[in-house]
């Protein structure tokens, strides 16, 4: 690997964008956060209610999913609105499945009980990684929905049903470097993109690597992971940083 | 009419509840603004494209269009999105074309020139009274993008396409007490509720009055409109203020 | 205000156009009208069916509700059909909230029972005003079918689910001088227009204004509703004297 | 073949309801007809266009298209809008499709020239043989569309965009008698049902039989198509009374 | 009738394609059959479920329905995916529903007790005629789908809810001559286009002709018909011989 | 690891099913191919056109793209169309976007010209893997798609579009144990479900890998990719084979 070239916001290649975590964004949401990964914003709500969908009915086991969308002025240029455009589009599908599948990864359905809790992530400004922080923030606005519910009883006593923390960052190699948390400019120059979703315990949940330009090697795969472990340690630290401050 | 009992959160009857109204919430869009009318919080984007839809071209004159859309968990109890259920619901619709209609009619075409602004207000939050912000905050938006157009020369020196402020607020009837800027709470025991958009110049540009409950006289119609009158004229000395202090 | 300039089609500004209302004229629906405010046509049919939607089963009260549309060659130039297009356009899902809630106005759903009342409202022919035509028509085609399912016991004996009649009118500013009832040539020359929707006792159930070219002040909306408030008389009594007579 | 028992309406089999054929119910459509086949009524409007969709640009032929739909309580019991649904059902779907390809089974492309003719049926009741009923109205409509545009000059001088008429019915066997123009009762017990359009000369532009209960054989099919040849010269005759007749 | 001038592909009149019909396609479809045409081919499967659409149930009766589609590569160029442009059209609507009215023309409801078959039939590759092979194979699928029902003990032992065999073959007038079993070629050269569905025994289920350029007279229609029912004669051979041999 | 337990079908942890590649299945298609994992079975058709969509239009580069779907019973239990449906589900926009990139990530879209390729891959049968048998499939027939258009000259001399291979296999581990090219009932059982694309010269272009039911650690993820890569390069040898032999 050639000496990294100094990133555009001056980051080392290892380094997060400031990342901030505020919860308690909503007055209605069981659990709400508002996370920042750099100018990336996901408002991302936890929504609890009794019951499980028809398939899942008489299981005694929950379910958690998650809808994941853009404002249509989140990104550079207007986007058109989904719901006018009468579908939903191929990536916001993706992504909806990839956040309900990151989170049910620390879920514990037998804990949960036949309790359904529904994760809504609207980027409110995009600029590269909001699946990313969509995932991480979900996890936060899960936790506060799912300790909400044991104070209201949902949850037998003594359960847990969440199992770990979860969270995800994006790494690519840019200019012959690999980088964690790519920003939108660093995204679109990159030569492989990939998003990485981990547990607190440094297991892996997904990895979702695409060549953009170039298609790359073994070794090349594994610096981006040995990145992207690194980052979403950290991410995870922040995590149980923000769940152990008082709810404000 | 009797003496009125004390609201819900303690203001007079002709008491707006605490306005707030920040300007630049989006690196993105050309105008952008988060106001909240109390609880209810929406986040308005004023986005400015060249040119103008096809049955409006070569006519010289521009176009402004909005679109209304709340947030699945801004309510009290989560909603599908539209956006998943393939179509726009009738209420959407209705306010989309309201906030539209609003805007425009303080808006000089010809001084426009052939740009359109499309405004989206996206209700992060709602208790009550979302169209209404939606109204007062977009013209923020509204005015902060015709700026950013000017010094852009997209639009011609010394042209002012903006003619007028134009706000708008909730009125109603509760428990006979007519009350200005109701409250969700207030919105659910309103006999007779009204949405009334006004010009900085005290004109109306929008009469909206229903009766949920028991049809209304002359009487009370006159004093809802009185209060709205007053209202209206406290949030264009909001948005003035507003449009005063430096851009953050 | 000026003297009146003589009206496209003759009329004093207070004055309607010639108005018919024919019940019975289908078949099959439980009531039906084809009403005329000139040259708009309006075939409106009420449909009985016992039970109600499901979020208000148990609940021992019924449910009116309607559905306005255009046929595609209604007006001068064919417009395409919303089946075709896929889905219901922002103005006819106004229209027919609209309507559905002016009907309601005036029905006590504990006297209607567990019945729903669906009004269809088809406009044959567009000439301004089809909103206001498919009100007026709409109440007279509820009253026959309130009727008929008095005659089939499925309301109550003794039970009056109608507690008024309902008509709307539209009223508006043209050339300076406030107009009853415009036709089509006038509405597009309307600086504001306006809808009101009266019970038969004379109070408001809707109130509907909007500028169109230039905000209105007080005196202009208080002639307006002068205007509306007489014109919705004549209605109620040409309603009246429809139902007096025997069904054809 | 037994003798044939009396019929519902007291019609003998090969007689068809009374046929009533109303041109210029519309202002607005370059043609238009009310036509009823007893209690069945459908509205026809012709809309002429200048120029052809896109694929048939440039070829100096014109073309002609029909949509057909049913008003939601037209029938006995209430169905819904498609619109409401947001598709096309398959049955309205044929029907359109069926009577387009009649009306352009008498048109020449080459003298009609660059110029689209849409017909809308809609069937305001209906009381079997909606479809039959709306080619031999749209045909009328049609001609007075074709006229329509011979004066306006869109049709160059003495081209005939019209080559013959057309008219369309329905017979079915009943209780083992074939019948003429199936009213719905009949239409329901029938155990084969057929649509048969013809052009003014007798010969066939479209059969389509269907075994409703029981397969047909040969011999039943031909009493069946000697009824139809025999219903359709009847029905070109009004046609053409009715066209014969000053417009109103 | 001129001498007929020899087929595009050497055929006489009134010979079929080279037909090819393989049993058991599928290894989870109850019944399967990849049907061949010459160089139509058609994958018909047929789905048993057990229980029957709710209008239907506590009738004691099954229920048989089709869906038709078209791969999109099927014809000579691509055609878009109905999936992807979010409805079905027309053609596709009609002939799904003629496929189901041809084969339950043939299904003894109480004999196939409440059970429901939906027979999917998939072009893999049209040359005209796609709509008789998939009635002609779907038949097929469909008998072994009732023998597979019968070995499950899902319909009661004796009873035989197939009454006869049904297949279809198409027929037209191509320069004149009237022919069987039309390849594309011809299909688009063809005046008069006829499709006709025979039981075994030789009685009609539909006859649909359709006067593409010119209409046909009763000479002939019959010209055509007796074409189509030596066609359908030969077809029902082949069905009974695919059926005899040892499913593979 | 522990000794491998012996698979479903005999065989061994590294060892893909039985693979068939029958190429010119398609009369139409401009390359297609039948391709078989075992009992998966996807018919893959490359259809090309002149020009491409209007973003790429002047820049002289081409574009690839593909489309997914499976037949409704190509599963062990009917599913629904999504055309019928309406809509395109989360899973059918996520492998078409998959097969898409994969193939671009081969493609010199210069050496292209202005040209489209469309893949469609219809899965005739399902039995796990549809979507890697689908990338490997495609590549066969977007290579003979290519030849085809060099044949017609719509290629430049000397040019060559593709610049690898492409094919892709499944990897998961089953109790414990890595396994190659997963059958259904082994992806069923899989805790980690891993689908991995690689260019003929060993290279990643997407590596997909799932926690399904426990989160996986470097060490497994290592594991993986050995047998990933030893999958792909046999599968690259067999679409070697396939294209080196006359096309029939």
């Amino acid at each position: 690997m050639s000496t990294p070239s100094p990133r555009i916001d001056g980051r080392t290649p290892e380094q997060l964008r400031p990342i901030t975590i505020e919860r308690g964004w909503s007055k209605h949401a069981e659990g709400s956060v508002l996370i920042s990964f750099g100018d990336t914003k996901v408002f991302c709500t936890a929504s609890v209610t009794e019951g499980v969908p028809r398939w899942r009915k008489g299981s005694g086991e929950g379910w958690v999913t998650a809808e994941y969308s853009m404002l249509p002025r989140s990104t550079n240029t207007r986007g058109d609105r989904e719901a006018v455009r009468g579908k939903i589009g191929g990536r916001t599908h993706e992504i909806s499945r990839l956040i309900g599948r990151s989170l049910r990864a620390v879920i514990d359905y037998k804990s949960l009980g036949e309790n359904t809790i529904v994760l809504d992530c609207d980027v409110l400004q995009a600029d590269g990684g909001t699946r990313t922080a969509a995932i991480t923030g979900a996890y936060v606005a899960l936790a506060d929905a799912v300790a909400w519910a044991q104070g209201k009883k949902l949850i037998k006593a003594g359960r847990k049903p969440l199992t770990d923390t979860v969270s995800a960052v994006s790494v690519g190699i840019v200019g012959g470097v690999p980088l964690l948390d790519l920003c939108y400019e660093e995204d679109v120059k990159a030569d492989t993109d990939m998003n990485v979703v981990c547990t607190g315990d440094g297991r892996f949940v997904e990895v979702q690597g695409t060549a953009e330009a170039e298609p790359f090697d073994r070794k090349e795969l594994n610096a981006l992971l040995d990145l992207a472990l690194g980052g979403c340690e950290d991410l995870a630290n922040l995590q149980r940083e923000a769940l152990a401050a008082t709810r404000q």
